[in-house]
Formats: structure tokens, C-alpha cells, sequence
């Protein structure tokens, strides 16, 4: 009954399995292979993105600073959530990798930000002197922190505010996979034909070891980026096990199942939690379930083992609800969220 | 017949049990998981050293640079011999991760440099004015780009210059393993006992996928180093998989017989060269052979398909000899060096 | 009838004169001159630390980003206020040169904060994960950016709260003399005696052409300051100018005869605008006074010349009161002063 | 007699006047002034280049580390002659503006290199791999380090190779002045006509106080420079009294007269020397002399005060000759020259 985050979790067979599958024999080094031109293509169609520039990484932080130091100098303002994973979970990894961009933090409900807020930010940072810093780009979190998705009509919405003041658009999708699910459209509908310029497809929540896909709809954007991957030690010598991760996930839908299971285990463990007498902090749209439970719900779920995070700046206090994040992922047995549920009814 | 780099050949089976075989149930993430303490504690027992910090990083480049970064200030200066790796094959790792440290190149034969050369260096270097740099660390590698090794008395010679200055001694073991196996001796007396301040033990080349541990023998010098690690993009979120490869590999020794496999392939093509009426460029110490090829072995050696670099600056002419480099492994089948000599005996 | 910063304005003459009169002959560069010697001395005598480090910059955005490097590493929290010249004005100059270091933003009213909020960032830091990056330093502007200032008790308190978690306390004075000269302290009470740990005194805003003293109390948060400097191009090779200029601040007490008059131009305007019918939005404790004006006093002093900032995110709107930002300087003149108060009041 | 550098001595009368003839009044800051509108204009007169983009700065590595991090990304490879000031003397402040770029020394003699050298460079590192890094800028020094200049053939000859290989080419030209009036050439012709792209004209050793001027030939070339300068605490406040100095020195050819005369003692402090017996190390093009000098002539000139730097690795032994640098500027003497010759001469 671990519920803490998605990656407390496992690698799935399908992705083991590629490795092993793709361990005969010599093969060219640090992306010279044919496991790695396979991956890429995959993830170029999956988009429908056939001139995308796809570069894999290991880790969602090294992928997501990589690309902000591709698109921002060291002197840009980027845009992001408040809450967002760059912001706020990352150790500074955007500031460092970009030499000192300046990421800008926007307020917004259920961990999104209205193309009014953003309007208006880039208006005050063009405004703004030499002091304020440049105008550099805007990243969004899709699923976001909070669990909740961007539409592609959202998307489109930021990414028009965005190309209309020059600057590109980020789509951080550590759980890209699971609003993609969430939301039952088309990974080209939400990204490429949005407006995204920079997509971080990631594969770790999913079923994946350690593999992100970085992806530049525009290659021009991509320009020397293989050097900057390498200059920041994200480039493995034995690549093709990076890439034999990312296209498992990419063959035959794997990446879409998976995701789908774990939106599912979320959006049961939210009715159930609903029922038991909690309330949701923020809609259901992915696989994270933020709620509030009643504390003897959750005293009751604790003392039987189950792992998840209590999201609160406060400790909990006496008998009053408590607010828990909890995640799914591929991994998570319907059994678990049974018991879990059944724990907290009582 | 590929015998292009080390790091061409895949990953060892029972490194690659060793991912299946942690796969199952729910783990603390980013380190906090019980393979990850196992094989920490697997390489303090290599290395003889109780007290020792060890960390895992999936890059050889990725584990240099956070060394560097580390040991080293921006404005500092790190001694390394003119072919070091840090030097001359990572795109500028140590310099981005150091923001700016300066890599002084040191000459030497056979990919070694001499306390003497040293000690003149650090002289220089600490008489010069603040437009030099300020001394801060010296890196070695072992076995060296040049396939040759520095015994133990040469480590703890050159150990004792740079302490003498105040300066840490870093020792880049991409092919640390080779190294102890091509001089049997204990990999602690080559290391902690030699005055070895920070190691890269190599997993990558001998028979990993993507991991290293970076090793601190004196605590005090990771101070930081954790969150170092995080900010570049270093640590994965399913920890266990990094930590799994290095596990396998110390456990019963696999590192050691598969280096002593590698320099065992090396050391009888480098006979079979000699025999064919090659000459070697230098010592064949480790897993590489620096070969000058009479050019009709060359031509029929290439021409058969056998992978391999050539390693001078001009292109080959005319029937003159070719220099080029022959890199073994783990995965090097004896029948394939026996089948390359063959060819290069004509 | 400038207003809009002490920085419009020129150098006051005995700092003029300290140039020439330091012009005969041949000096050492880059500090080793006996000016820089001498102004040194003046600003460890003047802050009453006898073991204090002091060098000069010719910018507070190059005084303050090198303290932010020489206190933080590039994976550390920097607490300042969210007003913090450092966090809004300086074209993110502590995050290049530090690496990445995270400027986490305090609220508080009248550009202070409290060391309860103080605490608690702290204490959520320090709670954090890798993710959040490390504590690592504390940075308070006095005068605050709003032209209000801490008071010896003040700073202690909130170096109380730096210090019992370890972390260093910097303040940002580029605008200390004004705070001494408002608080009537000595400048050792404001500073080393409350616990600040490196004091960046400013000395431009305050007369100087382009200089700056960085002072830091303790010799040891010093150590290689003078490399880190010098990377970062602010050591002039014909220093003795830079000194110089803070050497004659320095001699007879000119920084504070400077400072003095400036806070008394602030004060009569302060006092001259609420007769006018404005009022104040902070206290008036420098040479700053915010204040929101009537409409029509506005137009007309505008109307006739006047410089100064709106202070408002929004235009002004019909005949409603006017935020403005006005700024006093040791070259303002009373006239200047009765002239614009007249025109307000029409 | 003091000929240790350039920069031992002070300003000059004219530059030390136009700071005080632009103290009165209140101007706009950072730049928003007419003596630094004047100024900029002055310089893109003197280079014949109108669209160029001028910009100041206050000392020689801010400016030359600031073009490198404007024209190299933190993966590029910039090439200069292995004696080049941004490689030996500057701190390793370009790697840390730019974040790790890689300096790499060129050989050749006279502190200059040749097309041949410059191509067989560029020609290796383009077809190196990731590791190497990719090209990105050529750097060239002139007058150089030896005091010697490259001719505006000679640039022209650097520019087409670097130009071939889409580099631009910088003009480190902290002794621009001094190529010039040694070349006697126009500076256009030594400049944006020989197809250099951008040019630090110094101003600091020429008689200013601490002033370059940083020059884009193609406005293009600067986008966003002007955030990079600022957020690397490189702008003045007071930004007139930079600009004063370098539109000083640009009046009415003070700059070049100032040059003719540092020349001219070189000239006649070389022809002395030789008559006393010591030989050139290399040919005085400019303001430095570089000369063996006769042991005893060594001996009685430091006996009686005269300061110049001893260059040479190794301390004097015996009797035998020493190798010595000798700089001077528009302050030296003639009267010093003719002492200093006298008492070589015994």
C-alpha cells in the first residue's frame, strides 16, 4: 500500500525485458545505434512530430534543465507555476544548468496558471529594465503538481500568449503520459499542435528505469543541444539502454496503458475517499489524488502501513481532517486501493 | 571483432539479473532504499575504508565533474595530465560543473605524469598572481588514457606532492578495476592507503550499464556533495537500478575477474601484435593496446570488418605503419582476438 | 528637481579631488598600492572590526553578487526580502555568479522582515529535501529598498536567527550610510556588534563615482575571495582610484555628512508632501519617501519638470492619488526641495 | 623609472578633466546619459564602422570574458595563442562568464600565430566528436602579449580562416592603441576591414582610469548583451564617468598620440639595450620590450631602482644574461629612458 509517489515503484517487465533484449552484441557508443535511431523515430510518430529533434536523458531534473538552458540565457526570466517541479523540487538544477536564469513564479489555481497571469507577467518583465532580466520562455506542468491537466485548448491559449511576445513554450511532462490519458486526446493534439516548442515526455513515473525524452518540435531549437547534454554528463556511453526503455514504453501503446491504469487506480481511490467522508482538494484528472481525509480515516490507513505524504505546512493537529497526497502508477494493485479505501471507511 | 572501446560491448548478465532481481515491491526513492545502503557499504568494503562516502552517478563524465566541482572553487587550478579524460574528452564537464576551474594540462610519457612535473606545476602555480588561478586539485587516472597504470608507490609519490601543497588527490578509475587487476594488488592500496582522496570506481566499462561510484574517503570532502549531485541532474528518483549494477559487480568479485578477463585479452593481442611484427606504442598494462600495425595487417585486419580507432593525427599513407588503439572488455571473446591476429599475421 | 534616484547624480567634489590627488607617479596594480592600503584601513577603523577583510568593487550588483557566491554555494537558499535588490534588481547577477543559488523571497511590510518569518522559512528549508537545496545564507537591505530601516536590535535579532542555524548574515548597504545617519548609531552597532557577517557598504549612491566596500568581519569567510574577485572582472589593475573614492568618503566623516544631508532633504519632503495633502506609504527613515500624492500635485509637478518614479503597477487613473518613489542624494538641494514642495502645493 | 606594466601609472590629465567636466547635474543612469550617447558615437567613428554596437566597460577581463560568453556557448572551443591574456592571465574569468568554455592555446612565435596553425585547429575540432567540444570563436591579442602586432594582412588572413569555419573573430585590444600607432594604419583597416567581429579597444593602459571599450561590428552579434553586461555587474550606475574617460581619450586622437609616445620610449629603450650589449627577444612593434639584458647591466639598473619584470621561468643564475619585459606608456619619461639606458650601460 504504497501510495508516497510513482516512483517508489519498480520497473515494468515490458521495459526490463528491453533491456535484456538488446544486450547482444557490440554496438556504437553515446547514441550511435540503432535501439537509439528506433527510439527516436518512435517518439517522432507518437507526436506526429516527423521533424522533431528526441534526445533522451535519465532523470526528469537533468531533462528539464537541459531545456532550459537550451532556450533561456543565463540573464532570462522563465515563467512557470508556483508549484511548479523547475520552482520548487529540482535543487536549483534550471538555475545552475542555465547559469542564473531567473525562474518567475505564477499564482494560479489547481496548479495552473490563466493566460491572464501570464499576460500580464510577460507584460511587466518587458516593461521592466535591464534589472528585471529578458523575457526567455514559459514552462508549464502537464499533468500538473497538483495532478490536474491542461487541455489542449489551455495549452493553445498559453502558447498564443507566449509566441506573441517571442517566447517559446515548455511542457514538463514528468506525467506527460498521464494526461495524455486523463484527458483521451491525441499526444500531437496536446503538445505540437498546441504550440509546444519543448516537450520532457517522461518515462520514470510510467514503467520506465530512469528515461525522459526530450523532444524539440522545431530542430532549429535544438541547435547544439547534443553538446550541452553532453557538457552536463547526461549522455550515456552505453546509450542504447536508455533508449531500449523509451521505445518499450512506445511499442504497441505500452506508454498509454500504463498511464491509463494508474489514472484509474486515482480516480477510484478519489471516489472512495469521497465516500469514506474526504474531500478532494483539487479535481481528480490524473494520478494524483489530493484530498482531505477525516483524521480517524487517516490515523486508521497510517497504522496499517499505507505510504503516502501528508501535503500540509502543519503537522496535523488533534481530530481535524488532513490533507494527504496520494499517487498511483502502473504499479498499483486495484487490491491495494481496495484495502486502502476499506481502511478508511473504518 | 569490435574492439572500438569498451564501452561498445552491453551489460553483464549478472549485472543485468541484478535489475530484475530488486525490481519487486515498493522503495524509498532517490537513495533511500536498501540496495542503495548494501551497495554503498559493498564499496567502503572494497576500498578498506569504514568511513568512507560513497555515492552512485550513471556517467563517467557526470561522476568526474561533480568531483571536480566539488573539490575544486571556479577559480581553481586542477592538474591533469595533457590526455586526461577531464582534459580532453568531456566536452568541458569539469569546467561547467566548476563554473570556470582551469584544467592544466601536465606532459608525461605513457599517459603519466611524474611527481617532479608536478611538483613544478604546483610550484608555478602557487607563485603565480591571482591572474593564474589559485591551486586546488589533482587528477590522475588509473589505468590512464594511454592504457598504462601508476603502481601504488607512484600513486602515494604523487599523493604525497599534492598534500604537501595542501591539494586533494582525485583518481578518474573509468578503468579502476583494470587497473588493480593488471597490478594484483589490493584496490585499497592503490587507493585510501596511497592517500587517494576522491575516486570514480568505473562500473560502465567493466560490465555495467550506466553507473559509477564517486568516492570521498574523508567524509569532511563530500560536505554538500548530496545536494551537488541533485542540482546537476545526477540522482535518479529509482535509485535501487543504479545501485543494483554496482552491487552486482562487488559482489564475489565479479569486478576483479572481469577486469583480469579484459587485460588478459589485451595482453595477448598485444603478444599477438608483436608477433605479426607490430610494434606497441606503449606498456600494455591494463585493457588497451597502443599498437603501430605494419599497414597490410591493418588493411586486411579492417578489411575482414574488425572495429577499431586509429590513433594518429594524419591519416594513414602509402604502406607506412598504422598507430591505432585496440580497447578489450569483459565481453572480448578469445576467439575473436585469436581470429583478429590471425588476420593481422596475414 | 531630480528625484528619481541618487544615482542621477555626480560625484561630490572631495571625491572629484581624491582622484587627482592620487594621480602622481607609479603605483602597484591591482591593489598593491598604498591607497588601497589606507582606504582598507579607514573602513575596518570606521566599522570598528580591526580583523576585518574589506576590498572594493566599482558596482553593488558586482559587491553583492560576489558575497552571494563567497557565502553560498550554487545549490543554497538565499533568504532575502521580497523587495531584495538582490532578488528584483540585478538581472539575477547573484544566481550567475554563485551558479544557481535560490533567492527565496520573505514577505514583510515596510521592505522588513520579522525573525519569526525569518524562522519559519528557515525551519521549512531545513525540513526540506535535496529538492529544496540547502540553507545557506540570510541577506537584509539597510536601508531597505522602501527607504526604512532596521535598527541595531533589529539586525540582532534576525542574525540571532541566522546564526543558531548556521547561516551567514549579509547586508546590503548600498544605502548604509543613510541607515546609520537615520538611526544615529554607530555604524559597529549596525553591524559587526549585531551579528552581520559581510557588509556590503556602499559608497556610489552615497557621493563616490563607482565604488563599493565588501566587508567581511570574519577573515575566514574571506578565504579566496580575492581569486573569486578577480574572475569575475571587478579587481581595476590601476586600483588605487577605486580605493580612493571611499578612502575620502571615509576621511572626516564625509560619508556621514553626506548621508545626513540627504535624509534631512527626504525628511523636509516627507514632511512638506503630507502638508500638501499626501500621505506616506512607509515611514521616511532615509533618504527615500514614498508617498501618494494628489492627483493635481502631481500633474503639476511633472508639469514643471520634475523627475521622479510612479511606484504603482498601474498608470494612474484619473484624478485618483499617485504612488511615487522620490529619492534624495547629498548633491540635493534645498532649493530643489521648496521648489517641487511649492509646485504640490500649488 | 617604473616599466613593470602599463598600468602602474596613472591617468591622464585630460581623462582626469573630463571627469569633472561632466560632474554638474543630474543625468540619466545606466547609461541613459549624452556623454555615454557621445562616447559610443565616438568610438564607431574612429573604427569607420557606423551600425556598430559600443558598449563600456571598466576593465580589460570584464570586457574580453564578456564577448567570450557572448560568442562562445558553455560547449565551445576558443582558440588563442597559448600566451594569450584570456588563457593565462585573467583567472579563468572566460571560462567563468561563459561557463566552461574551453580555451585552447595555439602555438606560434611572437606571441602569434599563423593561418596554417589556426586552420589545422579548427580542422581537428570539427571533426572531433561531442568530446571535443565545438568551435566557436578565434581570439586574437594586439598588440600581443610579446608586444607585437599583427599587421592588417595578417588579421585579414585569421579572420577568412575563422570566417570559413563560421567563427567570429575577437580582437583582445587592451594595447589596441599601441598596434596602431605602431602599425601606423588606420583602425578601421586593422579592424571591422580585416573582418574582425568584435574588438576590445582598451582604454586603462592608455591613460584612462579603468575603461574599454567593447565593440560588435554587427549589431546582431551583441543581441542581448546588454542584460549579460548587466547581470554580470559590469554597468555603472554613474555610467557617464566610464563613457567620459573613453570619449576623452577619442578627442581630438589623444588615444593615438598617447600610443606614438609609449611606442617611441619602447623603441628607444630596444635600440639602447642593444647598444648596451643585450639582444631582443622578440621585435618591438608596440609599447614592450622583451630583452636579454647583460647580467651586470640587470644587476646595476635593479641597484638603482628601476622596476621592470624579470621573464624568465627560472631565477637568474650567475652571471649569465637576463631575460626581462620592460612596458611603457604615456607617462614614461624620457629622462627615465635615458637613466634606465645609462645605467645598463655602466
Amino acid at each position: 500500500m504504497n501510495f508516497a509517489s510513482d516512483n517508489v515503484h519498480g520497473i515494468h517487465p515490458k521495459v526490463l525485458k528491453a533491456l535484456s533484449d538488446c544486450n547482444e552484441g557490440a554496438m556504437g557508443s553515446y547514441g550511435a545505434d540503432p535501439v537509439t535511431a528506433r527510439a527516436e523515430a518512435a517518439y517522432r510518430e507518437i507526436l506526429g512530430a516527423p521533424d522533431a529533434v528526441v534526445r533522451f536523458a535519465a532523470t526528469g531534473t537533468g531533462a528539464n534543465a537541459l531545456v532550459c538552458a537550451q532556450l533561456s540565457p543565463s540573464f532570462g526570466r522563465i515563467y512557470c507555476h508556483d508549484s511548479a517541479h523547475i520552482h520548487r523540487d529540482e535543487c536549483a538544477a534550471p538555475e545552475f544548468y542555465s547559469h542564473g536564469a531567473k525562474l518567475v513564479p505564477l499564482p494560479g489555481a489547481d496548479g495552473k496558471f490563466t493566460p491572464e497571469t501570464l499576460a500580464e507577467a510577460i507584460r511587466f518583465g518587458k516593461a521592466g529594465s535591464l534589472n528585471d532580466g529578458r523575457n526567455a520562455m514559459v514552462s508549464i506542468t502537464n499533468a500538473t503538481e497538483w495532478g490536474t491537466v491542461y487541455d489542449p485548448a489551455e495549452v493553445a491559449a498559453l502558447a498564443r500568449i507566449a509566441h506573441e511576445a517571442g517566447l517559446p513554450l515548455h511542457m514538463d511532462g514528468a506525467r506527460f503520459a498521464n494526461a495524455v490519458a486523463g484527458l483521451g486526446v491525441d499526444a500531437a493534439d496536446l503538445t505540437v499542435r498546441a504550440g509546444v516548442d519543448a516537450l520532457c515526455f517522461g518515462g520514470t513515473k510510467n514503467g520506465a528505469m530512469a528515461a525522459e525524452a526530450v523532444v524539440f518540435f522545431d530542430p532549429a531549437r535544438a541547435e547544439g543541444f547534443d553538446y550541452r547534454r553532453k557538457q552536463a554528463g547526461q549522455v550515456w556511453s552505453k546509450q542504447r539502454y536508455l533508449a531500449a526503455q523509451m521505445l518499450a514504453l512506445a511499442t504497441d501503446g505500452l506508454w498509454l496503458d500504463l498511464a491509463r491504469h494508474a489514472n484509474a487506480m486515482s480516480a477510484r481511490l478519489a471516489q472512495g475517499i469521497v465516500q469514506a467522508g474526504g474531500d478532494l482538494v483539487v479535481p481528480v484528472q490524473a494520478n494524483e489524488v489530493f484530498a482531505r481525509l477525516p483524521s480517524e480515516a487517516h490515523v486508521r490507513a497510517r497504522g496499517h502501513g499505507a505510504a503516502y505524504h501528508i501535503w500540509q505546512d502543519q503537522p496535523p493537529v488533534g481530530d481535524e481532517p488532513v490533507t494527504v497526497r496520494l499517487v498511483t502508477s502502473w504499479a498499483t494493485h486495484e487490491d491495494d486501493v481496495g484495502r486502502l479505501l476499506e481502511l478508511m471507511r473504518g
